[in-house]
Order: structure tokens, then sequence, then C-alpha cells
């Protein structure tokens, strides 16, 4: 495998102060995933709050986070907005502030008009006019759209698209797509409770929300997989179950927030419409670090 | 009846050429719309490809209309964004625009999250902020998040909120909600083929992308229903039916838009990745049109 | 409007002693009905807990049914089973025992293979070795299936098919089917928050669970439309909203067979696994009968 | 793992003559079946076409088996009926016939009354009524009911329950059900394509559509996963993948029992309305066995 986008990847949370970027907050972050064996790192992307961030805020984010990364990191910028031209500017935007890749999440607004031929003239647009490469991202938990495997099977083909980080946590479509994928191009996982089925099945790797929270345990459970030893990586997946589902399906992003800043990172709120964790969930999330050792 | 909002709204279409913002294309077709029995237009919603547009176009298309309107039509702009801050600041840009009240479709993104109190949180929040009144906007079909009765009595109590427009085209959630709503707030219908069934349960009126393609047979429909012609009102919103399908769920805006340039209004391209029409389906909409007798 | 099937036709319950079938109960319900104005009977249907009964049991309850009901009631037997054969051989068994017609919902277990073909197949080859009419039985909630107007149109050609029953709620499904349906066919509203604004777009009439509860004042709402009395009508629409939602989306047949028992029906208990209404359950729906001066 | 269900159980055709069950080509399979490592068989499950089936044909197909199938081979008997004593009935029918075990969909026709509190009064009433264990299936994409972990953690803990069926295609609900199941309870794998990522994240085994097709590549999937010979066994279940999409998804049961035909089986047709594959389909699967060498 000699794909350019493989390992644990971190999805990286935005640190907000009073509703603003708190751009320092989020240099101490990086700057202590910089002493892990993290990959790369997504800003802006889902669990970054993207969807509520404006160009200028991601921008802002993506240079500060070039500014502290360390070199061996993969700067991976959330830059999908609905339109070919808004998708295309910021990407470009993103790609002068250092990034070295943009996630683009499917279109989905008019859902229904989201056709298999209006997303392939959507990629194939928004990638021969970007400077940097694209990867595509399928979450139809939040968009309502999917891509299938022929649709994907095409668009990877293309030069300037290197991957695809699909959030369906769907084995099926992966297996369909497998064979059909050229050795440079990356399956990413999106659903950290695949890690080691996906792995085994041929991913490249993942980018994962759990691995902004839990970076050293997501990376160690990659190392036991490639040093194939079986019995340990399938009871560290298993223990990750419940923190992974706490901070993606079942609470979140605030989830993922509580649990950094209880980690010494900088958590903190979310933007509203994003509520606050309940003193119960706050509860919970800290028993399963407990759990983990990490408290 | 006494509520500000009634009667035939339109949504209206944004013209592009080469992708780009047609101001004067757009006045145009204002300056048509003024000579009809619209009570509104609605600028930069989903017929407006809102979701494909800059904050900076949005203004722009509002200050126009602002400026060509006439003054008996109501100005509503389309401001929603994910969060609560880019949303007031969008409404706030499009008060001091001239717009008269902001349609603020439901935040969709985090959809799991988007529970009755993260939605109450946020219409709440934008209300208080905004320096106009706001009318919430329930399309699940391209959201995936629908409001229930009891939210909507709730957020229809605040003196910031003037009613709510559903496109959802289901009966049953006005019906349970018609009963807790005071007079001076508007339910208005966001399905072009329920005009005469819902209005006779109570709707206020209608804000429809078929009114912007054949705004004098809206009107009459609703003139008819006034006047207690039935068989009439029946007839004609039977005859609607083809073009309200083939302008939404068929083919959606590009069909609304091939609709206008053969009515000799602007209607031109789509932003991308809404693709055209194909030939077959432009000689749908022609006879669809003919059949009408609006060619 | 010359059809057979109109008006309002009451989905009746199936009372059970110990979990058996208690036909004497049954018996004693179909009298008092018999004093109503209603058009039909519904046996063994989706109100009828027809799922949860042997074909022995059906016919068992549609041979008490034609004993005990007035000549001037349809009798209607549920019969759709998802195999042609056995929809076909419960269909003729309930013709000897006297049925009127069949009410034949769309087969669904194999969803992703029902497709038009499959289901008009399906229909055809039923009417075809059916000794009485079909009606067509559309209830997507349920059955996670749907027919379209294509596939109803040209189902409604068929000179053994009478009718279809559409329990949807999706008013745009009836628009786009009624100009392509023959007065002598039947287009059957099956949910009873639309029975105003469905009439006046021309249905035929109902079949209602919300009949077999309150059947006058259903019938009622009936004749203030033919007699154009709209603003009642639209009253007692609106004022019946509570309980039908009660008896169908909210709690379903134990609310319906609980309110039967406070209004000297035999109600009874359910099947299992259809649990029994709560205490909190049974004050709303008590306090619903008396606000409809039913109590 | 000392669990009784356990290894490659296939699920069984049932074939028909002029839609009629063929008793003698049933027999057939299963004298070959029984030369197999297959470790059972389902009986009238979804694969059996079960839910075209009437109780006595159920019956008269489980005798059948008992009197040909090998004694080392379980008989698993689908015998969910929607009720709970219709269920019951049919499955003590079924343990006299000599069924060791049940298969038992969740009940589904009544969706949104299938609360978790409802299926586990429908589980544990047939439960303890039942002469043979039961077990769970779960299979959302026919159904549109789920189960939760929570549930089958509580079910599993009853002595007469023996496992899940899990044909969701979910491997989230299985990881976070497999720390709450004692080891002698089964999670059986209903997704083919999962077999390699389920086995290796603890399951006990799989019940396939795919393993009447192609016994033998099934049971030589599941020695080389037990042999830890992890890179073929990843190839074999990745050349799978086409032939398990169209017997599943794809095409479904007639795309199975055309499989078989070419295959020297006794496929037959499907009951209407399953139709019969197209010429261009079965080219394809003719053109898939051809690949894995089977033809």
């Amino acid at each position: 495998m000699d794909c350019e986008y493989k390992g644990i990847i971190a999805a990286l949370t935005t640190p907000f102060e009073n509703e603003k970027l708190d751009l320092e907050a989020f240099k101490q972050n990086i700057r202590k995933y910089n002493d892990t064996e993290l990959s790369g790192y997504v800003i802006a992307g889902s669990t970054g709050e993207g969807a509520y961030l404006s160009d200028e805020e991601c921008i802002a984010l993506i240079r500060t986070a070039k500014e502290v990364s360390s070199e061996y990191k993969k700067i991976i910028a959330g830059t999908a907005r609905e339109s070919v031209v808004n998708t295309v500017e910021l990407t470009n935007q993103a790609a002068d502030a250092g990034a070295d890749s943009a996630l683009v999440c499917t279109p989905h607004y008019y859902k229904s008009k989201m056709t298999s031929e209006a997303l392939k003239k959507y990629y194939v647009s928004v990638a021969e006019n970007s400077q940097i490469p694209l990867i595509i991202y399928n979450i139809p938990q939040n968009t309502g759209v999917s891509v299938d495997q022929e649709l994907v099977s095409f668009l990877l083909k293309h030069p300037n698209i290197q991957g695809i980080k699909d959030s369906s946590g769907d084995l099926n479509f992966f297996e369909e797509l497998i064979p059909h994928i050229h050795s440079t191009k990356s399956f990413l996982l999106g659903a950290g409770n695949l890690m080691v089925p996906g792995l085994i099945m041929g991913a490249a790797g993942g980018i994962l929300r759990l691995a902004c929270v839990l970076p050293k345990l997501c990376t160690h459970l990659h190392t036991l997989f490639e040093q194939k030893q079986w019995d340990q990586a399938r009871k560290l997946q298993l223990d990750l179950v419940p923190l992974n589902q706490a901070v993606t399906k079942k609470w979140g992003i605030p989830a993922a927030k509580y649990a950094l800043d209880l980690l010494d990172y900088n958590g903190g709120p979310c933007r509203l419409p994003l509520l606050s964790l309940t003193p119960l969930a706050k509860d919970e999330i800290k028993k399963m670090l407990q759990q983990l050792n990490q408290l």
C-alpha cells in the first residue's frame, strides 16, 4: 500500500470562547497532537463544526494549523459547500492557507436531485478547478445522500481525487469498492468502531473523531493491527466502543469536547444549536475514560 | 384573519450568467411580478438556490429586490445558516438591506442532535437577536429534520416569530397545529398541490415555487377559494398538479427556470451541481404550459 | 359519482377474550353499527388486527359479520397475504363466507423487490382469480412499500379492481391519481384527518378506524360536507383530530378499543405484542371523548 | 466458544412446481447439503419464502427436512408470525415436526407500536411457551423494525433464547452487544459480506443465503478464518461479494434459485409476486459463478 493518506488521522474540534474562535486554544491542542503517531489532522470538518463556521473562520483555522503543525502531519481541510463555485473558491483559499488536501462532503440540500450524475459533475468540476487534491466524504447519516461503488470507482480514477472517507458504517460498500481502487488511492474509515474489521479488509486507515480524544489508543490500535496481534486488537477495539458511540451517535461533538477538557486538551463549548451535555452525560463520559485508564 | 403574511407569496428564482448573479435579469423579473396580485416575494430561499449563494450574494439580491419591488409586496429573505451566530448575522444584514422578514429553515447538518430542545434554542436565540421577524421553515424532504406541533406552538408565541411555512405536504401537522396558533400568526403552505385543501382548513396562504412560474393562476386560485367557488377552485388545483410536480419533486428548480424562459421571464441556468433539463423534460414542460393555455 | 364504495366505512376492531375470538361481542358491536349511517364495514383489516389472525379466524369473523349485518352495509374483508396463491385462496374463502369485496394491502416482506412491476403482477393475478372485487390498500407507514399514480391508474382499469384505500396521508398522490380514475371506481381516504380536505378534492369517501369509535360524528362530518356547510365541517374535522391521532399514530388499536369500552361497545384487549394502554393514556382518551361530548 | 449454534448454517430455498411445494426436490437438495461442512439448515426462513407459505406448508418442509437431514446438522425453523399466539402455535408444531430451534423474526406490521417494550413482551412470551429454543432474527431492511443492544442483552439471558441472527449489516450493533453475551449464546451473522470482519470480532458463525448456493466456499472461508489464514480469507471474502450481492440486495431469492439450477441443485421458480430473472440477470449470475470457478 503506497497511498499517501493512511494510518490514523484525527478529526479536530474547533475551540470557541463566547461563540468566537479561540485560535490560541486550537494551537495548544495541535502542539500536543504533534507528539503523537497521528498521520494527519482534519480541520473544519464535521467534528470541527465546519457547518457552523464562516469561510473566513475556516481559513483562519487552516492557517493556524499550518503554522504550528509538525511537518509530518497532513493538513486536510473540510471545504465542502453546496455549489461547485463556492466549494472551488473555499478549497483554493484553503490551499493558499496551507492545506495539503480537501475533504469534500457530498452536497445534499436538494437531496432528490443529487443523483449519481449530479454528484459526478460536482466532484469532477471541483477536482479540475482545485489546486489541492480532494478526498470524497460520504456521511449519509448527516446528509441523507449516499455515494455508490460505481460512482466512487469512477471518481477515484481522477488524478486530483486521492481517496474517500466513508462514515456510513457500511462495510458492504467498502468491499464492493475495494477491488476497483488503485493502490495509490485511499479508502479511509470514518467509523471508529470499524477500525479492526475495516483494516483487515484492506482500508488504508481512518479519519476519526475518536482520534482527537484518544490519539494514542487509536494509533496503538493501528499498530496492533499492523503487528497482526489480533486478539489484543480485537480487545482494544471493543473497549473503545462505548466512548466512540458517546462522541458520535449518542451525544456527538459536545461529548468529544467534554472528554478533551477532562484530558487536558482545550475542549470547551460548541456553537449553538449544539447543546451542552447534561450532568448525567458528563458523569458517563468520565466513567468511560476511567474505564479506559485515561483519568 | 388579521395576520400580516397571507395570500400567495412567490418563491423567486435567482438568475445567473456564467455562474455569476445576473441582477439585471432579477430586476426585470420583479418588475413583472409587481403587476400581479402576489402578496410578497421570497428571496434566496430554496427556490432561489439560497444554499448555493454566498452571504454577499444573498444581500445583493435583497438590496436589489428592495430597490425595484412594489411597496405592496413583502420581501422575505432566506437567511438560515446552520449556527445561531451565522444566522443572526445574515438576518440582520438582510434587515439592513431592506427585508421585511426572514424565512429560517431548520438547521440540519447534525441531524440526530437537532432535537426539539435544540431547535427551540435555535429559533428563540435567533428571534431574540434579529431586527426583523422570523418565519419558521419546515422542509423535511430537504433537511431530514421535522418540527412538531408542540415546538411550533411554543415558538409562535414569541413576538418576533410571525409564522411557519410548511413544505412537508403533511396536513395532519397543520390540523394539529391550527388550534394552537393565534390569529395574528400565519400558517403558510409550502406545497403547491395543497392550496385548496389547506386553505379550506384555515391556512393563511402559501409560499410557492409554482407562483414564480404562474403567479396569475396561483392568485386566481386563491381568489376562487375566497369567493367560495369550490368546483372551479378544485378544477384549477387539479389542473396545476402536473406543473407543480415538475418544478418540485420531478425536476425541481431547473424546470421552474426553463418554464420561466418560455414565459418571457428570465430563467436561465442553475448553478452546478443542479443539472440542466434533458430535451425530453423540456418538451414535457412545454406541453404542460400549453395544456394550461400559457403558451 | 356513481361508484359503489363511498361514504363512511368503519374499519372494525376484533374483540378477544383470553386471546381467543369473542364472536358474540363482535356481533353485539355490529348490531349497534347497523343503526348508523355507515355504508360498510371492514373486517379483519389493520384495525381488526388482521395480521394477528389465522385464516380460519378471518373467515369466522366474516361469516359472523354477514350473519348480523344490515343488508345496506358493504362487507369488506382484509384478505392480503404476502403471496398471490395465499391471497387468492383467502379471498375466495372470504367470498364464500359472504364478503362483498376484499381490501388487499400491498405485499411488503421482500420490500426491495416489491417494484411497480411486481406489485402489478400481484394485483392483476389476484384480481383475475378472485370471485369478488378488490380494493387496493396503500399503507406505507406499516408496510414500507408505496404504490404510485401510474401503477394505480393501470390497476383501476381492471374490471375486478374497484378502488383504492390510501392511508398514506399524502394528498399529492390522490391529486395526481384522480384525473386518471373512472367515475365508477373509488378513491377512499384512510386518514381520518383528511376527510374534509380529501372530500373537497373528490374522494368518494373514507375507510376509517375513527369511524368504529365515533360512527355518528364521522357520518355527520360527511353529511356536512355534502351539504356544503364548510365552516361546520371544518370545525368538526379539527375537533376530531386529537382522538384520530390517539387511535392511530399515538397509541393505535389499544386506544380505539379502550374508547369503545367507554362508549358501551365491546372493545377489550388486543392480542400481544400490542400492549395495553397506560393509566395516563386512558385518562387522556377519556378526556378527549368528554371534549367531544361523547361521555 | 462453547455455544451450540456456530459455523456456517445455510438458509435453504423452498422448491416449487406450479406454485406447489416440491418436497422431492427439497429432499434431493438436502441430501447434497448433508455432504458438506454446513452445521445446520434454516427451513422456511426469509430465503425459504417463509412469508409465502401456509403453516401447513412450513410444517411439511420441516418434517421432510428432519426425515433426510444428517444427524449432525441443526434444523432451524422460521416460525415467526405477527402475534404471540400464532408464533407459539407454529413453533410448537415445528418442534413436533422435528425442528431443533426456531428462528423468530421481529413482528413488524404495526411498526410504530413495536417498541422495545413490545418486542420484549413478544420474545419472552414466545420463549416461555415454546418447546424449543429461539433465535432472535433482526432484519430491518425487510421489517422496518430494529432491535437494540439493551433489548437483546436482556433477552439473551433467557434460558430458552439461544442467540441472534443479525442481517442488518451493522457491525456497530454487534460490537455494542458482544460484551454483554454469555459464551453459550450465539451471535450469528446474517450478512454474507461480513463473515471475515464479523468473525474476527467474535461472531459464532453465520446463517447465510449464500451458503445454500455455495456451501463449500462458505465453509472454506470459515476454515481459513479458524486457521488464521487472513490473507486468503480476505481474498475469498472479497471474491464472494458480487454473488452475495446478487442473491440478496440486487436480485434476491430468484437469483439464488437460478444459481442453484446452474449448480445441479433444485432451484426453480419463486412464488409470485417474486418475479423471474431477466435473461440479462441470468447471464450475470452465470458469469459470477464462472469467475468463482463453480461452472
